[in-house]
């Protein structure tokens, strides 16, 4: 088992596409619709994994909770992907300077003086955390 | 950049840590606790990636409809993340001896004749994944 994929429900897919692509470095898999839920999907790969957006008609915003690590953990359910670095200064510099604001600064977790963390919205305001794990290994 | 966990807001901490272990043969990596949010919290490992569970005092319920994946896309934000298998029959076919149950069929991604998905919920109702890229091959 590995973790290939998180899917996003997203209130524009061609500005997303363009974000993940030009902050993150994503290139464009391959694209289909789904009738049935008048949604167009887009798949979006780096390295080995992909993110799958998802736009459909009429789509609610996502609640302004969800848009904090702290205010989001208040509801159960998925609430944050995390994103592999080597050095985590040096992927918030590079993030900071394509016009990216971090919502918090770098901080160790507390039960680790070796992991680090940071994070992060999407353009839709979406949470994603930059995470240097024990070493600093990024696979 | 690889995509090494997802962090989930739980009911309970022992039974979702249980449920890992016991249907997707995650192991216990390690806890700490964040006392300014009451929350406790648990990292669990498969392999190379993890899954970090928040309990969080007070935190309420997931929407229903975040609980099947096309009602979950009608609200904008993050809504599944996707295991990669070899065979997902087979892998299908093993979780279901667990005692776990899928919501939907194993399908085809629409635009894709190869590759194919099946989803199922944790014991808090989040959307999981189970995905077979192009070729089977699961890394």
């Amino acid at each position: 088992l590995r973790l290939p994929c998180f899917g996003l429900s997203v209130a524009d897919l061609e500005a997303t596409t363009a974000w993940y692509i030009e902050k993150l470095g994503f290139e464009r898999d391959y694209a289909y619709q789904v009738p049935p839920l008048q949604a167009r999907v887009a798949f979006l790969r780096l390295g080995d994994f992909r993110v799958e957006l998802f736009e459909v008609r009429g789509a609610a915003p996502s609640p302004e909770s969800t848009k904090t690590p702290a205010t989001g953990l208040g509801v159960i359910g998925l609430k944050h992907v995390a994103l592999a670095v080597a050095d985590i200064e040096a992927a918030r510099d590079h993030l900071r300077a394509r016009g990216l604001e971090f919502i918090t600064d770098v901080a160790n977790v507390p039960a680790s003086r070796k992991e680090r963390y940071a994070f992060f919205r999407d353009n839709n305001g979406i949470l994603i955390e930059l995470f240097e794990p024990d070493g600093g290994s990024a696979g």
